[in-house]
């Protein structure tokens, strides 16, 4: 299997350029994080995903997550992997020292994610999960469940689930049947849970479940779910485990891809009741579920961004290496590897523009979460938040999307071996196929950006976002070699602020035909703001280059992927805004 | 499982009104199909598709086929289904009745396939796979050879393999490796070929191995290839089966998909050399399979078209049934099937646009072929063969590109579920990718678009096509409800010439850059042709529904699709349009 190698200059190239490290470091609390914090955290990150978890990744796909009846154990080496990440101190890298995280800003703990992900996703989703798990706790959890559960689960000793679906309530969680009912200080939890993820193993002796469950008073609808703690294992009051709960694994699933991550369904209370501690309010569980959704929602993201890099790398050292007929233009010669073929290159360049652009959007609304959280600037921080909150569809579902098709690429640059599973391509495809999915779907993501994030605001967080970016275009006029690139991006630009406009309009006139026009809104969005950024950072590498900073083939590189996204993605912004604005009621 | 239910009607359509049965009956010896012979074979098609292949499909995934080490034994049920299609004499359709076959037009047989790959595209593959290997053998074979194996590979009872890929050979078939020397009146060959689907099986008692190898004095390249038939079981001069050749199985590959498809490695001449006997000429092999190679690429098309359709029935038939969250516009009502969801219906619609137009082209397609074949004119049939020729590469890309996209996409209508291999989703996802990859890659394909299929007759077939097309579109413009429609489709017909205009010229000038802007331009002249033979279809369908002919909800359904493929999906071709005629050679 062709090895993991993170991409650590191109994060740190976002990070110190695109971001700015002194925009980071002046917000309270992040004052250490200077240029060499950030390269210690990234080049050890590196190297637990490139040397821990990715070789992992195979087996896992192969061996599986395994069910007894009772239990679930997780492929070989797979505990091993995990403590050496808790032994790190990698889980509470993002959560406040105070805590016993390590306080590390978003920014750096997203791209983190990236590698851990495209490294082993499998291993690395429980970690995801057990850091949405952290956040609810740490927000909506007395004083007296934090003093219990915290420290453990930002240490990752303990791993947390979030317990959502069942058969009848999937993307409808309002649909929820699970019951709760109250017994003294806890509570007891009956019903069927499915689709858990990390519903059991054998990486940690505790599992920490978030239940959403219904009081037997509760309203209707999702005004009536309540969020529930319930432990796998009992916990002393001495801190130390008691006995087993009224919890139990009733199967795994048999899935596309992911097989070393179990997707259980549960059963609460079989004996009776599991017994459950109440977090945050009664029937406010839907309230707290919203807080941990937008980081979860970037980090499935992040997940499909970590799994096209992957992706991409293992195609593109196979195309330097696998020789196959001769060069167009050089007949006579002997055959070359088929990276020499321009069509190979368009799917490579197709593949690393869509990363970069990905990338570049996801981590610069990494920043915007660190803003909203740490900035001391009221206005400052509430603005954050609005654009956190507008870019967390975009960039959950657009990145997921492209997550499905670059990884459909990468097989395809391997041609008849991308079909063979033992190539490990089609391993990446599968992995990434749930993620428009989960966590929301991406039509579920759709409907948000419409409804919640541009119309409850009548665009106000994505007028504020446009400004800034129209503030920054001239620059680019100003130099004759992006003359052309300004051109590009201001139609791109365009045709993302004409669509939302009259999205907004439909909004309020025709909801199903706003929500019809959804999806294509949203992939316009994530399109045209991909491309910004990537051509902004393209422009700070045209800079870096002509100050003589940095890798000048690096440098010329992030020039030339952004100069073919303008050329061959860009443009279908048009063809979505025509989608969006032009048309007419036929669906049916 | 959802059961398939054969398109009937949409092929009906395609066959008596996109095409007429009039123009395919006055070919000679087409002059017996009539109305009724077509829907008779199609409703026999569509049972054995329905009732006898479709039932196996998962099994067959579930199970695959197995090697013990020396011979490879299909699922169970294989062997009965496969019975029943050669006692129902459905591999001889298309094959002349002076040759043993039913002399029916490919543009029922290909329908015909549609219906068995969409059932159980493992099981049919082996049916497509003998097709070829039958053109081949008549038209290349001498009437020795004619006359021991074409009438038992006609009627099924032996099948048929294609060898050509090696290690080092896959697109470049020129690289072969694989040895024959003569041998008294026949060769001796030895080699390893790889990917050889249906190398061996246990489906017929005889299989027929067509093989590329290269002769000791042969000179370098494809020009240096000679083709030879190598039976599995030697044949007596009385017909009767004889000893064992000396082929054997090495190994079947694990893959993503096709389970129940046995893909082989397969070596010749282990003891010595595997008799085998030389088909054309010396070194005229690449000649003789190129003869072959139109219709196996319609054929992969085809294969796709039908996977999307069953991929998309299967999540239509889900979307009507799941109930999930309530009507956007009735916000007080119960919860509705999330088939009143208006991105739902979006997904769907996208993917029956796409379908619909993909069938429309595939099958205008294989009347042009019957006309390349039939026709007395001699005109008319280069002309004809001239548009197969052209549209191939086309049919074969396009259909493949969108088969992985639609049956990912029915997977997405299934939410969770989609991910979990039960539920069926997932094989045809799985199932359709190796299509975009094998019978020449559509990287592949897109070159042969533009150095063979344009550059080489200078657009001539191309530009009698437009001429064709652009005939209709007053047609269209003076009917008012197609005024907006006759407006799209002369905008895409214009995106599609000036960028062939534009490659053609890049071709001779700068072939390298020709080359990397090959697969936008083909997926522009599929997405530009489908749109005009599916609008071209609504037309006749508004047509009929004003005469009161035909099943209205058919027809006002066909004109409801057009026109979301018209607002949808026709807009692409402005940015695929920007894309090939406005990048600047930045792949690097």
């Amino acid at each position: 299997m062709i090895p993991y190698t993170p991409p650590l200059d191109d994060i740190r190239f976002i990070l110190t350029r695109l971001i700015g490290l002194e925009a980071l470091s002046a917000l309270p609390g992040y004052d250490g994080v200077s240029a060499e914090v950030v390269d210690a955290v990234l080049d050890e990150a590196g190297k637990i995903a490139g040397e821990i978890f990715a070789p992992l990744n195979t087996t896992g796909d192969k061996i599986g997550a395994k069910f007894d009846g009772a239990t679930v154990t997780m492929p070989p080496g797979f505990q091993a992997a995990y403590q050496a990440y808790v032994d790190g101190g990698w889980n509470g890298m993002p959560v406040d020292e105070a805590l016993g995280g390590q306080g590390l800003p978003w920014s750096v703990a997203m791209p983190v994610q990236e590698m851990l992900q495209a490294a082993n996703l499998s291993l690395a989703l429980c970690t995801l999960l057990n850091q949405g798990a952290i956040e609810l706790l740490s927000e909506h959890g007395d004083a007296a469940l934090k003093a219990t559960y915290l420290a453990k689960m930002i240490s990752g000793r303990w791993s947390g689930t979030m317990n959502l679906t069942e058969p009848q309530a999937g993307s409808d969680v309002g649909a929820v049947r699970c019951k709760a009912e109250r017994n003294g200080k806890h509570y007891l939890v009956k019903g069927q849970k499915i689709y858990i993820s990390y519903g059991d193993h054998d990486l940690t002796d505790n599992i920490i479940h978030f239940v959403l469950a219904r009081l037997p008073d509760a309203p209707e609808g999702t005004r009536g779910l309540s969020l529930f703690l319930v432990p796998k294992i009992l916990v002393n009051a001495d801190g130390t485990l008691g006995n087993a709960n009224d919890v139990r694994v009733v199967s795994i699933e048999h899935k596309l891809g992911q097989h070393a991550s179990p997707t259980c369904v549960m059963a609460y209370g079989d004996q009776g009741g599991a017994i459950g501690y109440l977090v945050g309010k009664e029937n406010g569980g839907i309230n707290a579920m919203f807080t941990m959704m937008n980081n979860a929602r970037i980090g499935v993201g992040i997940q499909a961004l970590g799994l096209m890099d992957r992706a991409c790398q293992q195609a593109l050292s196979f195309a330097e290496t696998r020789i196959q007929s001769r060069d167009l233009t050089k007949p006579k010669e002997p055959p070359v590897a088929i990276i020499h073929h321009p069509d190979v290159q368009r799917m490579l360049m197709e593949m690393r523009a869509s990363i970069e652009a990905a990338r570049a959007l996801a981590y610069v609304c990494a920043f915007a979460v660190d803003v909203s959280k740490k900035s001391t600037d009221a206005a400052a921080k509430a603005a954050a938040l609005r654009r956190v909150d507008l870019l967390t569809p975009v960039i959950k579902a657009w990145l997921t999307d492209l997550g499905n098709e670059v990884t459909s690429q990468a097989v395809q640059v391997f041609g008849g071996m991308g079909y063979i599973e033992e190539t490990g391509a089609a391993q990446h495809m599968r992995d990434a196929r749930v993620l428009a999915i989960y966590e929301g779907t991406n039509g579920i993501q759709a409907n948000d950006l419409v409804f919640r994030k541009l119309a409850r605001d009548s665009g106000t967080a994505f007028n504020e976002l446009m400004a800034e970016l129209n503030g920054f275009l001239p620059q680019l006029a100003e130099d004759e070699k992006f003359a052309r690139r300004h051109g590009q991006l201001t139609a791109a630009l365009k045709n993302l602020q004409d669509s939302v406009d009259h999205v907004l309009q439909l909004a309020a006139s025709n909801p199903a035909k706003a929500a019809s026009v959804a999806a294509p809104l949203l992939r316009l969005m994530g399109n045209a703001l991909g491309g910004f950024y990537l051509m902004k950072s393209a422009w700070l590498a045209a800079e870096d280059l002509k100050n003589g900073a940095g890798d000048s083939a690096f440098l010329e590189r992030k020039i030339a992927t952004a100069q073919f996204y303008a050329d061959r993605i860009l443009p279908y912004c048009g063809a979505l805004a025509t989608s969006v604005t032009q048309s007419s009621a036929v669906i049916n």
